[in-house]
């Protein structure tokens, strides 16, 4: 059995790392979307928020589970029995940190191995990181982040919908 | 009329933005250089200060103005019924994450196009982050920046001239 | 009048291409698509075709005209008193090519301003080479380029339209 | 039984190549090397030779099997019953060009995925063209490609062994 | 004789790193290694500790000398009699960054030039920032860095050496 | 005594490669520019004629010379006893190319080093391949090149100087 682990901060979820889930789904046996307790410096939810989130949004995947994990990732999936980490690659800028960042962790434990798998062309431009600052600003945002997760944020920005 | 919008931090403007502003200036009816008030972690120049500086140096320039903005860049322009955002490259780097928030912007609304001018080739090399720390450190940055702003700046670090 | 050029080799025209021109005739008063008569190697097409292909593909816009050019951009541009050239940009590798083009435009006639648009994100993966490829090996390739351009490679490649 | 295809011209097959076929036999339950017929202008080795040099160079690993192809790749995987397309990334110039055909063969079949392995470290500089290039001026390439690649190279090139 | 300047924070020195210092060192007849002051925010360990780190590593090479700098890096070079600054080049996103610093000390002072070297294959994915983040996690890094710097980072750390 | 190769096809050579002659004259007891027998497909100057442009642009610098090569570079190196392979680099293409080219040669002879100069900014758009395309159309290229080379060129592609 194949078990993939797609460690992120997921600080929230969104569109595109679940288009990624899907894809893992189909490819492995079983895939563990793995919430990073550390990774995002002040994170706009809490561990337990983003594990809810991404609960809710992977709820209709049989195969996909999500868990949280502290410190080192190739320990983290050697514990799990899982033998490949996936990655999704958005841009180039992207690719060249993914790949110091796989490089490593194969020379830790080269019996996980780490596969890039490409976002939909029509989230290469979501990030976590820009969908919490247009929601904070006002701008609807229900294109790029599950049901849930555009609720969630609302809640934290105190911000109404536009139009 | 065509009117465009040049937005940025301009902590403080450099030649390469005045470059930019130029340029734009020959292209479009009307150019509003918008500082934003928000991008900047942590600016050297408060926004009036930030304003004053533009203002001053594009003052020569009859069909540029400058403004402040707050918000969603493409509800700004469409406030001010601009139809283009204008954006200087200066490298590979600016250009995908330029290209994200572009692709960002034409998603929230799309009549609102981003167009990009190159630097020109003496500017590639000078950026507000740069010129902030060269000066702090006592370098002569006459030839990075306007003349008010070199004042500006060295009043803020209480550097003295070189040489 | 802002006259605008968007030169190329079009072997043939792709939506990409187009969706270029639609956004350039939003920006300025009429925009000239100057096919290259000596750009493409061994070209698909001949110039002529190529300008037909274009012709067609642009007839409902009204500004929007086809020639083609021999010799130097810039010296074209003049002759057909247009201020801005257009240009296309897909991925880093496209800006990084164009950059040093419009640096070398720029050094031939300062007079003649560069300018860059995105392609539209579904189109970021389409090429005239990779079209013609694909087209070669028989796939169906009538999301990629307006009809007549699909009608007029299928009957140079004498290839059978696919299921 | 997940099926994988890995699809290049291999002319010839170099270590890099094999690094990629041994992970992506531990991931999936069979690899194919499909060889393309077309792909490489002016082939040093003929398909056949290409094959042949592939299936001794795999000869060792039981899932693993040779094949040689023409026409749209989509079609050959549909045909092998193959889910996954593997590629090899050594750096940041493959990874665009990589990035595009795997947007344009998902386009033409969803059903298909593309992943991304990435090149042991020290294989990095290694392609096949820099590896004939520098076997046909002399160079001791026995580091750089199987046994008996290097044989047939250095039938073609008539070369003797340095030092 | 020719003087080279090696600059950076090294916080703490890496083997990759080391392997410059001692390319450089077969290069010119002396080489400082320079550590900045400022340049890191909140390091892991004092300028002293980094000064002292890098003295046990670079102890058997005679023309190698350590020291630390503040204020303009090419003031500095002037004032040791340096002709040449050194700088290591890992990937792409270093060089552009790396570029523009360079531009900027040539500028600054055109009699001192900057010149790059590449890291060995086998250390381009080892960086200060990745090894200090491994090693607070537990890893084993005493392929990544000497062992003065290891036993270093487990006293700050408090970490326990792995397996 | 250290001895620096310069290698390239220089077809012809231009103002950026004198920029990276000069920076490396300063550096090193002796330059030699290699021109590449075979580099270049299908060159518009012989070996020859590359070989006089190269002296004559190079005769006021005392410690330079010009030689042709032909077979591996590191061989060629070890024979005139070089050490250091010098490279000039202008974009992050060449980077990429440059950084592979010269891991196989360090894989090839360890004992010769590639360090790598920047193109002053004023020349990181002139390519020969882009100086011989801009001259055939008939454009003043004294800016670019030697004044030997322009009318080098001018006589082989028979075109007059423009205003």
């Amino acid at each position: 059995m194949k078990i993939a682990v797609y460690p992120g901060s997921f600080d929230p979820i969104t569109n595109g790392h679940l288009d990624i889930v899907r894809r893992a789904a189909q490819m492995f046996d079983r895939v563990i979307v793995a919430v990073a307790v550390n990774d995002a410096k002040a994170p706009l939810f809490t561990v337990d928020e983003r594990v809810q989130l991404v609960a809710e949004a992977v709820k209709g995947l049989r195969t996909v589970s999500v868990d949280e994990f502290d410190g080192l990732l190739v320990e983290y999936a050697r514990r799990k029995r899982a033998s490949v980490v996936v990655r999704g690659l958005r841009a180039v800028s992207d690719f060249e940190f993914e790949f110091q960042l796989a490089l490593m962790n194969r020379k830790l434990d080269s019996g996980i191995e780490t596969i890039f798998l490409m976002t939909k062309d029509e989230y290469t431009f979501i990030s976590s990181r820009q969908v919490k600052e247009i929601c904070q600003l006002g701008a609807n945002v229900s294109d790029f982040v599950p049901r849930g997760v555009e609720r969630a944020m609302r809640g934290k920005f105190g911000s109404k919908r536009l139009g």
